[in-house]
């Protein structure tokens, strides 16, 4: 028997589709309690059944300033050449021009519209994050739901009830395989957006419970993302093309295109395959009683959250005392070990290399008072201001220094010495963003792509998503 | 710290996008021998410098046999659930009409027309399968090529080289990681499948090197397919979106939309997250040397290849002995024990089912002479001459036969006893299919979806497909 023929017969076993053992586990985080069986069904069942009167006033607050924050983004990324480009590679296949690309002019088909600003919402690593699993949620599920939104009658409580069921489903099948699912290699947001697009569309495509399990099927099957793509413009591509495939399930489900019963579950469903644990409960628990969104951050600077506390620092001792760059001697802070292991670049050459460096975050904050894309850019990489001033910045790994803490001291030329501890940075779990923060973050992101009466109106339609006859009108609102 | 503090600040780890160490590795299988940072840029430098002529003519007619199996399939398919389904979800989106649905009569944009074509020629099971890896090479990448061929000029030549090159790129990373990825639980054709697309549309598209490095790192990105979905409408489909896909990753790579320029075989590339092994010389050994695409083979039923044998056997006899049903007493098969591990089921209810039963393939030989999609039908499973006669077939596990072998006696009510062994069944790698079979294949699938002279015309083109001005010729030739 010929090596060639061994391997052909193979072919047969997979043609006849037998059940087969998990191919990988973990004893230590598999849970036993939950019957792995019914996991995709019983998130469908939810799902269908779910009602928006039922959200709580948190929770649908909290979806809203989702929203505000996501539109935000999408807008700022949306003049980016990474658009650009992806614009001249696609456009030219656009369907019906009927879903807004936001920030920019033109229309294209619900399937662009919903890559497109699934990728510029992600352009600045601005977005909103889910910490206990670092997903980001909000890319793939408003993404595909605005576009949908777009082609057919979709009420803005509607829309918030959906955006909060696709963040759930995401969050609680990102609860399940985090960390050990990343630590593989997946971009997290990447390949559970596809499940939030879906239950997110589904639900607004009013499925049944047996095509809201197709629909999970269908996503799980289309995971995108390797971490290795970050750097490049392909990480951004990850929750533009999640938002397409959760899309697409969903309508291929809606007219009865069948999947698995049990794509997340199976033996070789979605969890076994792609992660090395799983935890069942984490999807299933407390549906309806708890919500993921509730928990949803959001950046107030466009880099690593490892070297916020000591943006943060800088920023509140420079408005204290009026600081500028000339007057400042030397700036030294006690940090976590993590912010040099991963933001210890010395002498960044170009934007993106400076968002991983601590010293020029440090420097920008209290040289510009404001640490936004533009102090990441190329320019400000190269600023001589800032060279200069983040040569004089140290920074010292000290035990008693926690993640979200530093401490920050500058020496002034005229011989004083400040100092501020930070416990909790702005944007951490415990110090969120403010209204009026998410809205100054807004107005800076969208600052030249939109006027300023719109980027008001904007910002009021984000906040009463849920009284909005037409999603829709949000969109409209959005074009550049 | 908190424990969301803790994983909130993973976070920082990943936006800064450090190398890591392999997170799967397989001290047996990994491949010292080849550094793992040139796999990625090795195979887009052959793709870029790859030249026609420099096919040998083995490797031209195996292409072109590949194409004749490829469009038949297609064809045959097209009429199936299936494609309505995802056409009645989809095509309203559709963009430009200018892509043939292979046995339809509407076009659609060339994204629709490539998923389509990938689902229809996958539907039966019927298409072409490199043995050593199980891999479908001609779905994701011909699926691709000919809606891109419907979109600018492309020549007979051109597409037949980025045929083989498509299908040279999938099985190359395929001998790279198979076994291993199979058994993890993907469906390879979908997983290998956008690269062979993308370098194929790449190719096509005159692509640069790093361009061809980009397009593969985003087919790297966007694997499709886990093996839970078999037996599901969601099997067909992962081959239509592997074009779909690749197709995506090289137009976005044409206008220089970057990615990884080392997506297969980074620490977090596509085989360290995909697969528990790696042999990347598989990848870059001997590139325009040998060819892959010259071992591809091709099946005679459209069923597990485990049954082959057994119906090949049944078939010479029938023809040898003028049998029918009803002649026979008994027939008992000595068959290998992954007949009956697979396809042992005595009493299949539909035809899918039927598929899985070496004694309705048997029955079915004898009774109607032929084994073709009908045979598999669900008003076959339920044919009373049928379920009669497969209740007289006994098979019995014989250590001595293998797996492309099988043993059939046959007693006849006359009290004669016909014996037939079969040491390399028909469309096995020692006894591939003949122009004339596929020819007959070809015939039998389109049979009742295009006129005669068409089906003629059509199989004309295929083999002739290296002189044809403009390859979308054959898509015109194959519309409904």
């Amino acid at each position: 028997m010929t090596k060639t023929n061994r391997r052909g017969f193979l072919c047969a076993a997979a043609l006849a589709g037998l059940p087969a053992a998990p191919l990988q586990t973990s004893a230590q985080t598999a849970d036993a309690t939950q019957p792995a069986r019914d996991v995709t069904r019983t998130l469908a069942r939810y799902l269908v059944a779910a009602r928006a009167g039922d959200l709580p006033a948190k929770v649908r607050k909290e979806a809203a300033r989702t929203l505000l924050n996501w539109v935000g983004c999408a807008v700022g990324g949306s003049r980016h050449e990474t658009l650009d480009i992806a614009i001249a590679a696609l456009a030219p296949f656009s369907g019906r021009a009927e879903a807004t690309v936001l920030g920019r002019p033109q229309k294209l088909d619900i399937f662009q519209a919903a890559l497109l600003n699934g990728i510029s919402s992600h352009i600045f690593d601005f977005d909103d994050t889910h910490l206990k699993t670092i997903i980001h949620p909000a890319g793939p599920v408003a993404s595909a739901i605005l576009a949908l939104a777009e082609h057919q009658p979709v009420t803005g409580e509607e829309f918030l009830h959906a955006l909060v069921l696709g963040a759930e489903v995401e969050c609680r099948i990102g609860n399940a395989v985090y960390p050990e699912h990343y630590d593989v290699g997946w971009h997290i947001t990447g390949t559970v957006g596809p499940f939030g697009a879906a239950a997110a569309a589904g639900k607004i495509l009013k499925l049944s419970e047996q095509q809201m399990v197709w629909a999970l099927g269908l996503a799980a099957t289309q995971p995108v993302g390797l971490r290795e793509m970050f750097g490049t413009m392909t990480k951004s591509f990850h929750p533009g093309r999640a938002a397409q495939n959760g899309l697409t399930a969903a309508l291929l489900a809606s007219k009865n295109f069948t999947s698995s019963n049990q794509g997340i579950e199976a033996a070789r469903g979605w969890a076994n395959v792609l992660s090395t644990s799983r935890k069942y409960s984490e999807i299933t628990s407390d549906l309806g009683r708890t919500f993921e969104i509730a928990g949803n951050t959001y950046k107030p600077f466009p880099c690593g959250i490892v070297i916020h506390p000591a943006i943060d620092g800088a920023l509140q001792l420079r408005k204290a005392h009026q600081l500028t760059a000339a007057k400042i001697e030397r700036i030294d802070l006690k940090v976590h070990r993590l912010v040099l292991e991963l933001t210890g670049k010395k002498d960044p050459r170009t934007g993106l290399e400076s968002k991983f460096s601590v010293y020029h975050a440090v420097a920008a904050a209290i040289a510009r008072g404001t640490v936004g894309e533009k102090e990441f850019g190329d320019a400000a990489a190269k600023d001589p201001e800032l060279v200069a001033l983040r040569g004089r910045v140290t920074a010292e790994v000290t035990p008693a220094v926690a993640e979200d803490q530093v401490h920050v001291f500058i020496t002034l030329k005229d011989g004083r010495l400040l100092e501020k501890q930070i416990d909790h940075a702005i944007g951490s779990a415990k110090n969120p963003m403010t209204d009026a923060q998410l809205e100054a973050k807004f107005a800076t992101l969208t600052e030249g792509v939109l006027p300023p009466r719109r980027v008001r109106r904007l910002i009021d339609l984000c906040w009463n998503i849920a009284t909005l006859p037409k999603a829709s009108d949000l969109a409209r609102a959005a074009a550049g």
